[in-house]
């Protein structure tokens, strides 16, 4: 006895990967804004203008992580999306609050960029990461207990989809805490950590992932 | 004896759904803007950042209700664009009409986040939902009248989308008229209604809606 | 003998039309961004916000122009797309001119709004309009000479588009040159114009065109 | 023994021309925030105005060079990418390098556009070229080793990409190093070089590339 206007609603596939691949990809050039040209009054020589871009040189790092962050999630949702054979808008609703969180990384981002150094700076970006790796898992239960996903998929693939979202996410809280000792320390584990998802690196160890 | 030209028109569904999901994800995106980092000039401590965040925190109410605005529109337009058979001018500029008034939420939202508790701001707000959904409105009663909407769709779904607009509408405006008591508690109620939409939830009350 | 690069580049219709609709999803919502809501210090009364409010008011009318010019020409260059029947790189880069053009739009929009009573601001507004039509004609004169457009369009259908263009830019062109009594006059003419074509009234005179 | 979540991620060619589409429309549109309008404040005749753009129009050199840059990397990456059968993880990663390039052009751009005659601006600005190109290169070598490549490219459609590659980064390169005579030389040269990309004309020397 649910309403009709839900049962009809929110169905498409092929619309939600469309918002999705152009929140990201607005979501990816707005981080750019960051990296403020420095202002042209004053600067006269060659060098003036190096020592002014060396300045704005440690804002390529949370910009660099960003972009491997929102990358790393763009194909976890594609590879989820990539399995389910409908949406309904429960599933849809699941995506936008996904997307919502991918829309606050230029936000997280400018905020670390600005106070590299602050924990909580720190935190709000752990906890950004969180919230995607959150809604990832929950779009994927969900769409698993309904019947969303596709037929093919093994129970295999199945629970390869839940064990990269929990590993990972442990990672990147094992990475937050360690902001006890240094916010730099934490920043350069989870870059590691998101560069062995990129680069899927044959290490014994982290290969049983 | 219509021109050649508007016959031959307006007439790619795909394009107005590539259109209209850029649209959202630009403007979904954009929101973000006005949650303005604080200047890192004069915090030198976690305390410091903390109370400069907590000064943005209300910000993240109006980011919070536009992106679920934004998503409720969304899902509606994806609802009826799925329904229709083919397009033709006079409805891609009912649609061009509607991505009108989606390019304007950044605007209410920010107008509304500089001045809370101005009834102007909120007004302002309430009449760009009140376009967007009078777009969606005329939108389906054109594609009903000149047999736009798919064979297939019943009766029942036809006049579903109708009485949802309209029920939402009717709900959005008592929010906004309780301005007089005080815009927070409009918000508030917006918030209620746009949550009740998102979860849909086994309310009877709300279920016959 | 042409280089073989050229021959298998830029033939993707669908890309064109994706990349298409993406300058045009961020011109039409960048729009938004000269609209400046009002610096909430000194602002403490509901009239106060209404003053501030009033003096943003004139800067919706070259915001709402421009949408319809981009609005215009997003039909115009879907209905040439949709009788393509496939592309090649001089095809794609005619394109890539037009969407140059479409591009310049904010900043002409941004140009017109802060100087709404400058003739060189308003026939800059013009040229740009002018551009998106040329470049329209351009590819439309190159894919009948060379072939890619689809065999079932008619050469009716083939001299409307051409007639379509030709007109309306006789009829920008006029109004931009009205702008020697006053550039209102022009922004007036201008925006009737256009709500010509979004209307596609039925008076006998505009008919024929 | 990969793990399996690595087979499923990132097999899909569509999304990862939506995500390309969206990012390269975004970056060609925000490269217009730098001809920024002049400030209405003091500005009272024509003469004023035309004065004021007279200071702007400089701007239009690095903005036209960029957009060139951007079109001639769309249709590089695009005639690849319709060459792909399929996609894996590494390719999508590959490409995701390659639209990072993209997203620092408008930094690029913004750079060399406050600082045309300093050598450091216009490097970085030829590095941001020389990564697009290496990231094309690299994804084209992965492609053809791993069997990516559709089977009827031909060996010499294989080779036609990578020589144009090669070729038009060797001519990047000269025009960067010409810099050390005067970085409006490179900028010249550059601009010629893309033209040549842009029109093919049917001169000789240049045919062979």
């Amino acid at each position: 006895m649910r309403p009709v206007y839900n049962l009809i609603a929110g169905e498409s596939l092929e619309r939600l990967a469309a918002l999705s691949d152009g929140i990201f990809a607005v979501a990816m050039t707005l981080l750019v804004l960051d990296l403020r040209v420095p202002a042209n009054a004053g600067i006269t020589t060659e060098r003036g203008l190096w020592d002014a871009l060396a300045e704005v040189g440690p804002k390529f790092i949370p910009y660099f992580m960003s972009f491997l962050t929102l990358g790393i999630f763009w194909v976890g949702q594609q590879t989820q999306h990539s399995h389910f054979a409908r949406s309904d808008r429960n599933l849809a609703w699941l995506h936008l609050g996904f997307l919502l969180a991918v829309t606050l990384i230029p936000f997280s981002t400018a905020l670390l960029s600005a106070f590299l150094a602050f924990r909580i700076a720190l935190l709000a970006y752990w906890f950004n990461i969180f919230l995607l790796g959150a809604m990832l898992f929950l779009s994927w239960q969900y769409a698993l207990r309904t019947g969303l996903v596709k037929d093919e998929v093994t129970p295999e693939m199945r629970s390869a989809v839940v064990r990269r979202i929990v590993i990972a996410q442990a990672l990147y809280a094992f990475g937050a805490a360690l902001c006890i000792i240094s916010t730099y320390l934490s920043i350069a584990f989870i870059v590691l950590v998101q560069l062995n998802y990129v680069f899927a690196p044959r290490i014994r160890l982290l290969y049983r992932l």
